[in-house]
């Protein structure tokens, strides 16, 4: 390609290209700290030509967290629809922990903008969300009906195996010999087979 | 007390109000976005005052992590000490929990500062909070020895136990009408029996 002629970038691959800097830009500072021209920069496009994507910091992170957790959904969805509720059960915790991995920044950018000091981010997202979580409890419920689980709470239940999943972003490192879907998968006998020896 | 006259405060009650203040400046609006004036304003004092205790915001807010950790270190192994494995992982959980509400600006503080985006906080917290999962860990280690628990790895099973229990920071609402430690006493049970039913 000759100098002085820009390649063309389509506005969806821009607009990608952008939500896959600011993440990284909000996972290694913080949301607060990531200002738009930071993520003009990384880009490597003027702070105007980010604004005429995005009118805010808050829209741009609003985006990035709802195609996060919808992308998240369509991907743990897929791979945790056939089989036993234990079979399932361990196919939701172990994809939901590869899609961590693998989307590291964005993961830890939707975590961190969740941060009660941040924005809301409107109505999508939680919608998105609440449809995980519902899926998660369907599965749980169908375990129960099945007379594979004993009867748990769904909700309480759901909600401790998220909290194991989501914690993560906290401790670990993706960069590490230790794979994110193998801590699941541990998490997942715990959760199954429980603490106390069978008499 | 005249007017004009100031209540003489002790050194150690300052220090006091001020990681108080600060706590809740770091709940409401985050770490970044509390400056040391609004921590000054809320403790009522000037902003020299202020820098007279803690030379910065990052030594302000590690000593309030450090105290944090270690009052709660303090609390819950009181809290768990005596009992079978059973009634001493209920014990660990619940006294957490409970911790947890009746300091919830502080805990939210100590989590927040933890950010990947925050400070490093120094040795001092993390060797508190080395101390504490170690006491988890021995808990759990004593469980299998007795054979109560069957023999499951300490590490992961403290590790999930305590993303259940943190995780809470992100959705539990102190005000509300439910309890934590209601809520920890359902995650004991879900992690002493499990889900799967008993053949």
């Amino acid at each position: 390609m000759s100098v002085g002629i820009r390649p063309e970038v389509s506005p969806a691959n821009r607009e990608t290209q952008i939500l896959a800097a600011a993440a990284r830009e909000f996972a290694a500072k913080g949301y607060d700290a990531s200002s738009m021209q930071d993520i003009a920069n990384a880009v490597g496009i003027s702070k105007a030509t980010l604004y005429h994507y995005f009118k805010s910091k808050e829209e741009l992170s609003n985006r990035l967290s709802n195609r996060t957790i919808e992308d998240m959904f369509g991907y743990v969805v897929h791979h945790s629809t056939s089989g036993s509720a234990r079979t399932r059960l361990t196919n939701f915790m172990t994809a939901h922990a590869r899609f961590f991995e693998e989307n590291h920044a964005a993961f830890l950018s939707m975590i961190l903008i969740r941060n009660p000091a941040a924005v809301d981010r409107g109505p999508d997202a939680s919608l998105w969300r609440d449809r995980y979580e519902a899926h998660l409890r369907a599965l749980l419920r169908e375990g129960v009906r099945s007379g594979e689980f004993r009867g748990i709470d769904p909700v309480v239940t759901g909600r401790a195996i998220l909290s194991c999943l989501n914690w993560m972003v906290r401790w670990f490192n993706p960069g590490g010999t230790q794979r994110a879907e193998d801590v699941a998968r541990n998490y997942a006998d715990l959760f199954l087979r429980g603490l106390e020896e069978r008499s």
